[in-house]
C-alpha cells in the first residue's frame, strides 16, 4: 500500500472502512515530525495492519498566539519522513474541517490531572483543546491502537481519562521519549532553539539525570531529588517553571518514591518552552544515556 | 430474538459484536416508557434490523435533587413494554458503570443553543449532563442511528451539535412528539401530576394550539403568537416560565415565522414542570388535535 493523504473525515472513513478486518495503528501529531514521532509510527506498524498519521497543528490548544504561529509547519517534509517510517493514510485536514462554523462542543477532564503541571502553566483551555481534538481525532479515525510519546506525559494521561470516562474504543499505548545522542528530549519546538540555546537545553536532561543518578543511590525524598534538578539547571543559567514529582496516574505530588513517580520539568529556553520527564522506578535503572555530553568533554 | 438486558458496557459491546453486520437502531430513555418511548422504537425496528433501549436515570443532568428523587423508575415494566415495541437489547447501567469513582470528563455545547430556554432555567450543568451521557451511550452503542422525539426539541439540537462537532458515526433522527388524547405530551413525569393537575395540564397543548390557530389565520408576528399562548395559560390560571418563538437549528428568537420556527413552553403545573412545543412552518397545518377536550364538552 503506497501512502495517501486525506483532507476530509469522510475522505479519511471512506479510505478505512475496507481496512476495518484488519487492524488499525493511529499516530496523531502536530507534524514538523522527528525521530520520536517515527519510532511511535514504527511501533504502530509492528503491532497493526494499517498505520494512520495525523498532522494538525491544533489552534484550540494553543494558548499563546505566538506559539502558534511560531509553530513548525513542514508537511512535504513530513509525508516523505512518515512514508518511510511505514505509514498508509496521512490525515491532514484543515483548522476549518475541524472546526467548522458554528462549533461548538468542548471536551473537558477536570480534577487534579488538569489543573497542575502543564495546565497551571499554560491554563485549562489548553488541556480543553487537547482532550477535544484527540477525542475528534480517535472518533474519526476510529482505531484499535493510538500511540502517544511519553515526553507529554500529562497529556498522556489526560488522554487516557477522556478514553476511559467517554468509553471510546481504544488502547492508548505510551511509549518511552525520544531522545538526542545528548540526552535532549525530541521535540517539533527544538527546531526554534538558537545554536547557542540549543547547546544550553542540554543542562535539561543533565538535569533530569542527575535526579537519577540521586534516585540510583537510594535517595526517595522528593525535596532531594527535585533539589538536584533545581541545583543543575542553576548551573546552566536556567530557571525553571515547575520541577514535580507526582503519580504518574494522579499526578499528585508524591512526598517520598516508594512506587514508580513521575519527575516533570518545564524549562524556557530562549524563548521556547521545553517540557521533559523521567520516570523513576524503584528496583529499576533507566537513566537517560547523555553521550554527545563526554563527546563534547574529549 | 428474545430481548436480553446487559448492565455494562463490555457486555453490551460483547453482544453487539455480531448484530454489526446488520443497521442498529438506538432509543436512550431515562425509563417510565410511555407510549412516546415506543413509537421511537417501533420506528428503530422499521428501520434496522437490531434495536437497542437505554434505561439510565442520569444523575447528572438534573440540577434539582428533588426531580431526581422523584423521577420514576420502573425497569419490570419498562422490559416487557419494550418487547412489546420490539426492542432487542436493553443496556440498563447502574451509576456506577456509568460514573466509576474518578471519573472526571465532562462534553459541553456551548453557545446560544445551551444557554436559552431550559438551560437558563435548568443552568448549564443540565445540557453539560445530557451532552455527556449521551456521548457515553452512542459510544457505547455505537448504533446506525438513534432516535429521540421531538417533546424535548432543544435536547435533540444539542445532541446533533455534539455529534456533528465530535464526529460521532450515528444519525440523529427526531420523531414527532407523542400526544395524549387531550393534546398533553407524553412524559414519565406526567405521572406525578394529581387528577387536579392532569386536568389543568390540558392548558399548555391547548395553549399551543390558540399559537397554532392564530398562525394557520395568517399571523406572523413572535408577540402575537406567543401572546396567545400566553392568554390561554393565563385562562388556566398557569404561569409559563418561558414561552419561546425561537429558529430551530439556532434556538435563537424569531420575530416573525417566515421560515419553520420552533414554539416552545415551559410549564410548572403543582409540583411538575411540564415542557412542550410545535413547530410553526408556513404552509403546513399540523395543529395538535385535542381530542379529549371535545368529548369534555359534549
Amino acid at each position: 500500500m503506497t501512502l495517501r493523504i486525506v483532507r476530509s473525515v469522510a475522505e479519511l472513513r471512506a479510505a478505512l472502512s475496507p481496512l476495518r478486518a484488519g487492524r488499525i495503528g493511529f499516530v496523531p501529531t502536530m507534524g514538523a515530525l522527528h525521530e520520536g514521532h517515527l519510532s511511535l509510527l514504527r511501533a504502530a506498524g509492528a503491532e497493526n495492519d494499517t498505520v494512520v498519521l495525523s498532522i494538525f497543528v491544533n489552534p484550540t490548544q494553543f494558548t499563546q498566539a505566538t506559539d502558534l504561529e511560531m509553530y513548525p509547519r513542514t508537511e512535504q517534509d513530513d509525508v516523505a519522513l512518515a512514508a518511510g517510517a511505514g505509514a498508509h493514510l496521512v490525515f491532514a485536514p484543515s483548522v476549518d474541517e475541524m472546526y467548522p462554523t458554528g462549533f461548538a462542543t468542548t471536551v473537558s477532564v477536570d480534577a487534579a490531572i488538569t489543573e497542575t503541571l502543564e495546565g497551571a502553566v499554560r491554563g485549562r483551555a489548553h488541556f480543553d483543546g487537547v482532550a477535544t481534538v484527540v477525542a475528534k481525532l480517535l472518533l474519526a479515525v476510529l482505531p484499535d491502537r493510538a500511540y502517544f510519546g511519553a515526553k507529554d506525559a500529562q497529556q498522556v494521561v489526560v488522554v487516557r481519562r477522556m478514553v476511559a470516562d467517554l468509553g471510546i474504543p481504544v488502547e492508548i499505548i505510551q511509549r518511552p521519549t525520544s531522545r538526542e545522542d545528548d540526552g535532549l528530549a525530541r521535540s517539533s519546538r527544538n527546531t526554534r532553539l538558537s545554536p547557542e540555546e540549543r547547546e544550553i537545553a542540554t543542562a535539561v536532561p543533565r538535569a533530569l539525570r542527575a535526579a537519577q543518578d540521586a534516585f540510583a543511590t537510594g535517595i526517595r525524598d522528593a525535596a532531594a531529588l527535585t533539589g538536584a534538578v533545581h541545583d543543575a539547571l542553576d548551573v546552566a543559567g536556567l530557571t525553571p517553571e515547575y520541577i514535580a514529582l507526582v503519580d504518574p496516574d494522579s499526578l499528585e505530588p508524591v512526598a517520598s518514591v516508594a512506587r514508580p513517580a513521575l519527575l516533570a520539568v518545564a524549562v524556557p529556553v530562549g524563548s521556547v518552552r521545553l517540557i521533559d520527564n523521567v520516570f523513576l522506578t524503584p528496583g529499576i535503572d533507566d537513566r537517560i544515556p547523555l553521550g554527545a555530553i563526554e563527546v563534547s568533554h574529549r
